[in-house]
């Protein structure tokens, strides 16, 4: 059995997806894959997706095609972050400034990496972190 | 300003932090690199960290050396997919017949990959995913 070779979705519980899946499009500049109205399926990188599902939309299983999709919900403030390159803090901060994205808070971390805080149209928690922040980032 | 290169942080509201450690520890094989009273981080790839946080305990802003890290929390039963590789699937479902996780469900997709979904001690649902699920994997 080979280790699994890494995270493929991350999921948010969402308020309004319209809301969200524009700020993740347009503040965050990911690109959108596939949106109904249950939820929104968004590419972060070449093998990552971010899902923002409808708040208490996915809570029936779903039957599709190929299989049943399980039950499934959230609720709260959730925390998630993105890694941006060295150097990209300083640009990132001007844009999140520009698009009226107030900076809750910034860190500097041990290993040397810088982290700023802000807050998605749900209050999600999202962070983005230049390298030096985990032994393994 | 350049592209997010990656979701670093994939977090999780668990009740307990044992019983969700070992699990992601001992069933899924992550690499535990930090645990406290308040959180676990669990190496899952070279980039990417799947954070545990004991329910509640993240509710209060946080100072620590280099900063303030913002509060958040969460409740449900949270979605979470990782990543395969292709011919992996018998084996990850032997692993887990072993191990005791029942498999709550299977999935084929469109594009050819398969999934498995079972449940973390919290009843996140788990996602196993070869690739052919979306149009970037």
């Amino acid at each position: 059995m080979s280790k699994i070779s890494g995270v493929l979705e991350t999921s948010l519980y969402v308020s309004s997806l319209e809301l969200s899946t524009t700020f993740y499009q347009d503040i965050m500049k990911f690109r959108r894959l596939v949106m109904d109205q249950r939820f929104c399926a968004l590419s972060v990188s070449d093998r990552q997706v971010l899902l923002l599902f409808k708040q208490g939309a996915s809570l029936q299983a779903m039957t599709i095609a190929g299989g049943v999709i399980p039950p499934h919900d959230g609720h709260g403030e959730l925390h998630v972050a993105f890694a941006i390159d060295p150097g990209e803090l300083g640009s990132w901060e001007q844009h999140l400034n520009q698009s009226g994205v107030p900076i809750e808070s910034r860190v500097e971390w041990e290993r040397g990496g810088h982290s700023l805080y802000f807050r998605d149209p749900d209050r999600h928690l999202v962070e983005l972190v230049t390298p030096g922040c985990w032994a393994i980032y």
